[in-house]
Parts: C-alpha cells; sequence; structure tokens
C-alpha cells in the first residue's frame, strides 16, 4: 500500500495540516486548482462517515506545459492530486501521488526531467512539513 | 502514446462535445467534482496558448468508496479524469484515465471490481458519444 505515493505522518491535527500543506505547497511553487473534500462529498452523496480528508490538485504551471508538450494525454494525470488525511485528533496523513508513477505511464520521451523536478519539490515539502512537526 | 488512456475522437466541435461529455457522465453515473480549464490556467499563469481543453474530475462515489475502503492511498489518483482537448474546429478528442491503471498502482487487493465497472461505464460513455457522432 502506498507504493505509488509519497507521503508523511505528522503529529497535527488535521485542519492545522491543511493550512500548512497550503503554505508548502505555495512555497514550492504549486498552486492548487482543485479541492474535494472528500468526507463531505461522501456524507452528502452516501450518507456514509469518512475520516477527514481533502484532495488537493496541485500544479507547478512551467512543469504541467512541459509535460502537455511532451505527451498531449498526460492531462489524465494532472493536476497531481495531494491529499490529507485525519487519523486521529493529532495525526494527519499527507500523501502526494509520486510524479514518478504519474509520468512513468507515458511512454513518451522528455518526462523525466518534468518528474524529477516535481518529485523534488513534493520532497521538500513533506520535509518541511515534517520538520515542522 | 495514450496506452495509460480510454479515447474517443469526435467530429464535433469542442464546446459542443464538454456538454456532451457532461451529459454522458451523468448518464453513467459520474458526477463532476472537479474542472480545470486548461487554456485558461495557462494563459493566466504562463501566458501560452493551448488548444481549447478541460480536465474534468469524474466520481461515481460508490466505486470511489469501495476503493477507499480497500485502500485510503487511492484517493491518491481520484477523481477519473476525463479530458475534453479541441483538436481542431471540428474535431475533438476525450481521454479519461484508464481506470484499469488507476488502480493497478495498488497492490490492495478488492481493486479489480471497482476499476472493471469504471471501466464498463467510461467505455459506455465513450460509445454514446462516438453513435452521436
Amino acid at each position: 500500500m502506498g507504493g505509488y505515493t509519497m507521503s508523511a505522518t505528522l503529529d497535527h491535527p488535521y485542519e492545522e495540516t491543511v493550512r500548512a500543506v497550503r503554505s508548502e505547497l505555495q512555497q514550492q511553487g504549486f498552486g492548487v486548482l482543485t479541492e474535494v473534500d472528500l468526507r463531505a462529498t461522501f456524507r452528502e452523496k452516501l450518507d456514509v462517515d469518512l475520516a477527514p480528508q481533502i484532495i488537493m490538485g496541485a500544479c507547478r504551471p512551467s512543469l504541467a506545459y512541459e509535460a502537455l508538450q511532451a505527451d498531449p494525454s498526460i492531462a489524465a494525470v494532472l493536476p497531481c492530486n495531494v491529499v490529507v488525511r485525519a487519523i486521529d485528533d493529532s495525526t494527519t496523513r499527507v500523501e502526494a501521488l509520486d510524479p514518478d508513477v504519474m509520468m512513468g505511464l507515458s511512454d513518451v520521451g522528455g518526462l523525466d526531467s518534468v518528474a524529477a523536478e516535481a518529485r523534488q519539490r513534493l520532497t521538500a515539502m513533506l520535509a518541511a512539513l515534517t520538520k515542522g512537526t
């Protein structure tokens, strides 16, 4: 489980972690293009109760543009999802889709450098979050 | 290119196809949770001009819930992206991330039936769009 994601588990409550992730994504040059509050969605659609969790669609435009120039189909895996999920009241997990996995789906060349830079920036984000713990 | 997507190329203009995709996704029980207008995003952020294209994040709540119960990390590939992209004034491409690929990222059991049902519904959507051509 999780071999396709990059993740960190933090000793911080959910809401605080969501704010920290937003801030650190911005620090790393990612804009958040989409947000899905999974708990609210499932409560509304299925009347079931999930742990608080949100999917943020993060995009660094220059990297996304480079990827799309190499393979227009790569739009099908953009933006890069960063998921924040409450484990308990004081523990939260942050999990991003691994850019190596995303870009590895395409057999078109020219995506390795995009994946490497995205990965480096997500690693820095997770390190900053962990350091803040 | 495109081995990780399911796609159809339609002899219809972009805007009309976007409307048809919305309608057919609904027919297949998918809600659209997110939308990214890639052309507008790149124009604003990078001042570059892409072909008209939109990423719709499609979700069938019952399938997503089943997948999350099997592997919470699967949130990192949800919702399922369906991309509509103008090829020229009268030709539009519709491309969905292949659920087999999404679910295949996880090594947790219990996702095969989710992937199969999602795939069947997306196949039906593409068939309906193609039939409409």
